[in-house]
C-alpha cells in the first residue's frame, strides 16, 4: 500500500487538513502506529491518544483536534478506515487462483460459473450450481443440489449442506455450517423419535456467517436469514427460524426454533431467543438477556427473562441493596413488634 | 413422494376421516402448504390456521376441527409427521454409495463392515472397526483403534479421534468432534501443567450429536452417553461426564467434567452443569440455568443458582417490584421516624 | 505400562510408602481401578472411596490413610498423576510419522522444519514456515505467510489462517479456528459495511486451544494470547483481545473486542467479557457471570453484572427471601395504614 494523503480524502470521501502529498504506506491503530501509517479515532473513549499518537495522518470526524497532524475529516471516520483497509488487503492476501485445484473432487453434474475458485481437498456435490466468481477454499464441502451465489468467499473448511441456497457476496468463514438437522424428536413409546428435517436454509445477498457457527435446515420449508443480516462465530440459529435483514447477531448467541426476527435486530453476545417468538425491527437485546416472549419494534431489552433495560437497570440496583433492606425491615419489625 | 391418504392412514397408525383416494405429493407447514400437501397440527398455538390453511389433508389429534378437510386422526401427529418425512427425505436425499471413494484415505488394517461408505477426502486409520450400513461422509475423520457400530450416519467432517466407541444408529452432525483432550491441567511450579486425557468416549445406540458439539475424551475410563441422547449444536460435554439414557441436552449447554445426569434428564438451551454432581432422572432445567449442586429425580429447575422453578417465578416476580418497595420501605422509615 | 511403585515414586518426585517392587500395569479412577492399576487422590470429595477401592497402589498426599495398601505420598498428587499418565499416553496414541502423507498439499514455498509431519489431506499454503518436530494431522489447514513454532500438535482439522504466529510446544485441538475474522462492521448507507480484518492472531509457547473454539484476527495489529494460557471448547475470543500469560479460559466463555486480561486470570464456564475492558492479574469470574467495567487485580467476581463474589452470594441469598418479605411489607403497611 502507498497511496497519498489527498488519494485517502478522494477514497473516502473526506475533507484534506494539512498535505495532501504526504504518502501513507500503513493504517494501525493509534497506539500502534508509525509516522508512516494513517490511523483512525473511531471509538471517543480513545480521544486522549489523539496527542501521544505517532500516526502520520488521522481520519477524525470534523473539528477533531489533531494536535497539528496532517487529517481526513470525515463524519464516519470507521467507513473510511474499512475503505483503506480493503487497500491493506488486497496486499496481504493471496489471490485464490480461478480453477479447480486437482485435489478437489467435483461432481461432473455440478454447475461452476466463470472464474469460480475451487481450494485442495474441497468436495463439490452432484447438481451443485455455483456462481461467477464464487470461492471455495481449501476443505469447503457443498451438498448435492445447493444453489451458491456469485462472488461469495468461503474460507477453509465451510460445511454447506445439501440444496441450501446462498445469495450473492455472501461471506462464510471457517468451520461455519449451513444446513445442519435442526433439532427435531417427538416422544413415541418412550423414546426420542427423530423427526427427518427436510427442509432447508436460505441466505440472502451480503450475508456473513462467522466461524463454528450452526444454521439448522428447517423441518420443512426453509430457515431464512434475511440479506445484509451479519452473524457472528458459535452462533446457533434453529430450525425454521427466519431472521429479517440487517440484522446483527453476537457471539454465542442462540436462536431457537421458529422463532421470527424483523429487520435491524441487535442480539449481543450469549444472547437467547425462545421457540416461536415474534422480534420486532430494530429491537436491541442486551449480553446474556434470555428473550421469553414476543417484543414490540424498537424495544431494548436486557436480563433473564429480558424485559426493558431502563427496568432491568433499575431492578438490579434495587437487588444490590436488598441486604441492608433487610436489616431496615428487621428494624421496622422490631419497632412495631411484629 | 406421491402417496393416498388411506396409505398415511395405515403408515403412521392412524384413524382415516374422508377420502383416502386423495394423492398426496409433499409435506409443509400449515401456513405453507398447498392443496397437493399434507400438514399436521402438532402446536395448539397454531390452531388458529386450521380454518386458513391450504392443505389438501391433516394430521390432527382426535376430534380436532378440520373444517372439512380430509385427514388421518391421532394421538401424537408429530410421530405421524415423522414418518411422513421418512418418505420425502428418501426423494431429497442422494443416497451414499458404499464402497470408499477414491479420495479418501483408508488405513489397510481398518475394517470395514458389508456396505460401509466412506466418502471424498475422509480419513480412517489404522485397527478402526466400521460396522455394516455405517456412512463416513466426506472429510470425516475417524482415529486409530475407535469402534463404531452399524447403521451410523456421519455426515461431512465428521472428528473422531482415537479409540472412542460408538453404538449402532447413531447420527453425528458435522463439525462434531468427539474425543477431543478434557481441559485437565494442574498448578505445578508456577504454571498449567498439562494432565495427559487417556480415556475415552463411549456413546450408546442411537445417540445423535449435533453440528460442532464437542465431546471431551475422559483423564482416564470414559465418558458416557447412553443410549438414545440427543445433543443439540454447539454443547460442550466435559472430561468423565456419564449422561444416562434417553436425556435431551439443547444448544449452547456445558456439563462439566464428572458430572453424572440420570434418565429423561432434559437441559434446555445454555444450561451450566457445575463439576463432579449428580442429577436424577427425568430433571428438566430451564434455559440458561446454572447448576451448581445435586439434583432429586423430577425435580425442575432454573436460575442461577438453579433452585425449584416456581421459587425462581416468585423471586423474578418479587425482585421486579422491588423498586416500587423501595418507596414502600421509605415511607414506612419516615412515619416511623427511623 | 509396566513400572514398579519404586520407579514411580523416582518419576514423580515423591515418597515411597510400602513395597517398591509391585508392578504397576495401568491408571484408573478410584472406583474403576483393579489391582494392577494406580490410582490417585486428586479431589477431598472421593476420599470415602479409599477404603473401597480395589487400586493396587495409590497417589496421595503426605500422611493420608491408605488403608495398608502400598503409596506414593507427594505434595500435589494431581502432578503425579500427569507424569504417570503420561507414560500411558505413549502406550495408547499411534505416533505420527514424520513426512509428508501423499494426499496431503503442501505448498513448494513452504518450509517445513526436521522431523515434522503432515497427516492425510492436510493443506499448507505459500511461504509457511513450521518449526522442527511439529505435527499437522490429517485435514489440517494451515494458510500462507502464517509461522507455526517447533514441537506443537495440531490434531486433526485444524485451522490456522494466514500470517497467524503460533509458539512452541502449542497444542490445538480438532475444529479449532485460529485468525477467523473479526466481527467488524460500520454502519454506512443503511448497512452494515464490512471493516476487512488485516491484522492477526499471536499465540505465545505452551498454549493450548481446544476444539471448536475460535479466535479472532484482529482488525489491525494482533490479538494476543499469552505463554502458557489454555482455553477451552467452544470459547469466542474477539478481535484485538489481549489475554496474559497462564489463564484459564474455560468452555463457552466470550471475550469482546479489544479487552485486556491480566497473568493467571480465570474465567469460568460461559463468561462474558465486554469489549474494551482492562482485567488485572489473578482475576477470577465465576461461571455464567458478565463483566462489565474493569476489574483490578485480584478480584473474585459473579454475577451480572459481575461484582465481588461474596456481594452476589447476599445479594442472591436476600433475592430468595424477597416472597417472604413481600408479605411482611404487606403486614406492616397494614399495621401502619399506608
Amino acid at each position: 500500500m502507498k497511496v497519498t494523503l489527498a488519494q485517502v480524502a478522494e477514497l473516502v470521501g473526506g475533507v484534506l487538513r494539512g498535505d495532501g502529498a504526504l504518502v501513507i504506506e500503513g493504517a494501525a491503530r493509534l497506539s500502534e502506529a508509525t509516522s508512516k501509517d494513517i490511523s483512525f479515532l473511531g471509538n471517543p473513549k480513545y480521544e486522549s491518544q489523539m496527542k501521544s499518537t505517532q500516526a502520520g495522518a488521522l481520519l477524525v470526524p470534523p473539528g477533531t483536534d489533531t494536535h497539528g497532524r496532517p487529517a481526513v475529516e470525515l463524519k464516519n471516520p470507521p467507513y473510511g478506515w474499512a475503505k483503506i483497509l480493503e487497500l491493506l488487503d488486497k496486499d496481504l492476501r493471496d489471490r485464490p487462483r480461478p480453477g479447480v485445484h486437482p485435489s478437489a473432487v467435483v461432481a461432473p453434474t455440478a454447475v461452476l460459473g466463470e472464474g469460480v475458485s475451487v481450494g485442495p481437498c474441497a468436495v463439490i456435490e452432484d447438481r451443485v450450481v455455483i456462481g461467477a466468481g464464487t470461492v471455495v477454499q481449501a476443505h469447503g464441502f457443498i451438498g448435492h443440489d445447493a444453489r451458491i451465489g456469485r462472488d461469495c468467499f468461503f474460507h477453509p473448511r465451510v460445511t454447506i449442506r445439501e440444496r441450501v441456497v446462498v445469495g450473492d457476496r455472501c461471506i462464510v468463514q471457517p468451520g461455519a455450517v449451513i444446513g445442519c438437522d435442526g433439532f427435531g424428536f417427538t416422544f413415541h413409546q418412550g423414546r426420542h423419535y427423530k423427526v427427518p428435517q427436510v427442509g432447508t436454509v436460505e441466505l440472502g445477498d451480503d450475508v456473513e456467517i462467522q466461524a463454528n457457527t450452526t444454521i439448522d435446515r428447517a423441518a420443512v420449508g426453509a430457515t431464512k436469514i434475511g440479506r445484509g443480516t451479519k452473524i457472528d462465530n458459535l452462533v446457533q440459529i434453529a430450525h425454521n427460524v427466519e431472521i429479517g435483514e440487517d440484522c446483527l447477531i453476537v457471539a454465542l448467541t442462540g436462536v431457537a426454533g421458529s422463532a421470527k426476527l424483523g429487520r435491524y435486530v441487535t442480539l449481543a453476545a450469549q444472547v437467547g431467543v425462545a421457540g416461536h417468538l415474534t422480534i420486532g425491527d430494530q429491537v436491541q437485546v442486551g449480553g446474556k438477556a434470555g428473550v421469553t416472549g414476543d417484543v414490540k419494534s424498537g424495544e431494548v431489552l436486557w436480563g433473564l427473562p429480558a424485559h426493558p433495560l431502563k427496568d432491568e437497570m433499575k431492578t438490579i440496583a434495587a437487588a444490590r441493596r436488598l441486604p441492608r433492606l433487610m436489616d431496615d425491615l428487621k428494624a421496622i419489625k422490631k419497632k412495631l413488634g411484629l
